[in-house]
């Protein structure tokens, strides 16, 4: 409930006479907004708007800079660096009622949508175009939300994560001006890269009110599978070998016995408690096969144990949901916990070396750490079960998250694959790219953003 | 041989003092490094140096700051839109010599080079590790150039752009700090996206001295194929069908009936003069064969004639050497001539209907306008062939390329797909972003390079 004391409460009465009933100040509406699916603890803006245009957003923007006041994009609050809290107060601007799929160019295979638009609803929307969007973070987010954190998920080792899959943004600047990054083409050399600059830039640069994104064809046969084994390190070599035999496999994720364990108690299901690889494959009916019994030899050859076929879509979405239930499957593990997150990326030849070091230095902490990942990538997660009333939990936590840091950047790896910096990785992001780096961001900020007000605190606070 | 007069001999003195005789400032090679692959007339730099190290860079651009002289990085200079032209005199810095393959990463797929290794030595080097590196703008470019001008070419349809295919980039700021914008992993979300920032950046905002890119594995087959067409339209309907199926195509050339007219007289091949479309199919044999009976069957129904295959490697390197010599092939048609080379890159949706009316327009231009392109990007070239003795022909040819322009941007697309700003698009980019984008570049520009040294007058000039 920080901050209220200071706030200016013209500024809401300017918001009021622009948007009437769509600002709100009550607790139950800040508190949800002051949250997102991190361990940090809350911290609430003063006040919610809720915007349905772009041109509401930049009148909301133009107020907040008049009276001096932060301004944080919200979507659905479901990342997991503490990106959407409002540490220093200010507005929530929530994009979620921007939902509105404006176009889809099935010729051009792209669509542009709305900020608040989910990444489910999208697809729900493009399932009769033969059309569908990849990325895929587990949480149904909003694409500007996506966006915003570049994020990636399950199926970027085949599609790319939102770095690749963004053509174009609208944005609304810090001085009110909105822009059109790009062109809808599929590529252009026309200066600088601009889209790219916003995407990942976390609500710190201008705030994104349209998404223009890549879409690819449904393809004829899609087939899942699952396959125990051994160990960790079977897991972690069978799928370095099989992207190096070129297969085009669109996902491949591991999860270890302890993550097995919770997604069968939660979904009542009854995978073999092992470290588990869940695979995907798309292609033609025949490249399908093909690819299927390339990664089954594979896999027999790295310890591979049964390998179970889901080709039928009920089944395979009964696989993923499994999977994309893992987060949640994990925290009931403990009841009442929350979890700190970890999120490296290594190069691949260096994988099966950092989750090894990673589960023996884990061992001693004071809960199970489930390991969950896009292991094509590179990328993984633990889970570190903290209970929220516990505060020396989460330092705890924090101290092996810092150690596995540690040991990704000393591989040449970076902090976060794809949850973002928010607050939570300011200090490892330092340590990965250097002082210089992290100055030449903070002039870039300054540049967009010279009166601190959009999500100030995060990615690199200015003092 | 502009400037030379103004030019502080004592920037000449401290380089020799720095490099020896690295550095020269011979009419030779200043006109050597005064003049790209475009129409645009020679501009001199005052002096050549030859780089060796990342330092070495450093501390020229230090001396030039000092002398607040310009600065202009060059790889080979095959640049189309006068990108490398010294248009305020200055130091040429030549990267050609760092040209040492620094790592190759064969479990993570990259590798690591300086700015100034081919493609081509490139994928000579690597040849014996089952990889390869896709990004083919044709001319045998440098990676530093290549990064540095957001090159793509035949392969971008599958394989994207330099914009896909950059992990990591080593930069020598205006200030002469050494940055490396990101770590060897796949992918990340730490921060700003830098490395996107300068892909693209056209030397004006920092010089790239290595480069770190994405490798391929080679597919078990690769396979080519051409087609003619009675029509353009049936080519560009061919491949819009082929992608929408989702045929996971890694080349689709359009060469109209002029350039494979001047591509047989060029290189004594005897193919079929009509609108024809050069394919390339990579995969496993089966889904190798698959792809080209899918493709063959679209082209079919939109009036394909003959499908003339080339499965074996010699075979297949003659037909892109072919497609890859179009450019001096078209220059042939009439000897002694420029070309003011046009690069509009549309939605798919759209790129019939553009080809279509650019055909009937250039109709009238005083010499055949030969077609060549990247038809499943969007992106395609006409090529104007003028007489660089008669400034009227290049002004004509840029009044066609102005309408053009106009006509791809009112379809939704982009004055430049590969070649980039340079000196040539500038006015293009403008019309085709608007002012506040073309403002906001101009301010990075200004924040990366406050004096005005690096490469100054290309992308967005500051007075």
């Amino acid at each position: 409930m920080n901050k209220a004391r200071d706030f200016d409460q013209s500024v809401v009465d300017e918001l009021r006479a622009l948007l009437g009933d769509r600002v709100s100040t009550s607790a139950a509406v800040r508190e949800h907004h002051g949250k997102d699916e991190s361990y940090f603890p809350y911290a609430l803006p003063d006040a919610v708007v809720f915007a349905h245009t772009a041109e509401e957003v930049r009148d909301m923007v133009n107020i907040c800079r008049r009276h001096a006041v932060p301004m944080i994009a919200y979507g659905v609050g479901t990342s997991l660096e503490g990106h959407i809290l409002a540490v220093r107060g200010g507005v929530c601007i929530d994009l979620s009622q921007m939902n509105k799929v404006l176009a889809v160019h099935q010729e051009d295979l792209d669509a542009v949508v709305e900020a608040g638009v989910t990444r489910k609803q999208l697809n729900e929307y493009i399932k009769h175009t033969g059309l569908f969007f990849p990325v895929d973070p587990g949480a149904d987010a909003t694409l500007g939300g996506m966006a915003a954190t570049r994020a990636s998920g399950t199926n970027a080792v085949r599609y790319g994560t939102m770095r690749e899959n963004v053509i174009s943004l609208k944005v609304v600047l810090a001085d009110g001006r909105i822009i059109q990054t790009s062109r809808r083409s599929k590529k252009s050399a026309a200066g600088y890269d601009l889209t790219r600059l916003f995407v990942g830039s976390e609500g710190t640069l201008g705030i994104i009110t349209e998404v223009t994104v890549r879409l690819y064809p449904v393809q004829e046969a899609m087939s899942a599978a699952v396959c125990a084994f051994n160990d960790v390190d079977g897991c972690t070599r069978t799928v370095i070998e099989t992207i190096q035999a070129g297969v085009p496999i669109a996902r491949s994720e591991i999860v270890c016995e302890k993550t097995i364990d919770a997604i069968n108690r939660y979904r009542k299901t009854s995978y073999r408690v092992a470290p588990t690889l869940f695979f995907e494959f798309h292609g033609t009916r025949a490249s399908v096969i093909e690819q299927a019994e390339t990664v089954q030899a594979i896999a027999k050859e790295n310890g591979g144990m049964d390998f179970q076929w889901a080709t039928r879509t009920e089944d395979r979405t009964a696989l993923w949901d499994a999977r994309h239930n893992a987060y949640f499957a994990c925290l009931q593990l403990r009841p009442g916990s929350r979890a700190v997150s970890t999120d490296v990326c290594v190069p691949l030849s260096r994988l099966a070396e950092c989750v090894h070091e990673t589960m023996e230095d884990v061992k001693d902490y004071i809960a199970p750490v489930p390991l969950l990942g896009h292991v094509g990538d590179g990328n993984f997660h633990l889970m570190f079960l903290v209970d929220p009333d516990e505060p020396e939990e989460t330092e705890l936590a924090k101290k092996f998250n810092k150690r596995l840091v540690a040991r990704a950047l000393a591989m040449e790896g970076t902090c976060t694959g794809e949850h973002g910096i928010g607050l939570g990785k300011q200090e490892s992001m330092r340590s990965e790219l250097g002082d210089d780096v992290i100055g030449l961001m903070r002039d870039i900020k300054r540049l967009f953003d010279p009166e601190n007000l959009m999500n100030p605190g995060k990615v690199v606070p200015l003092q």
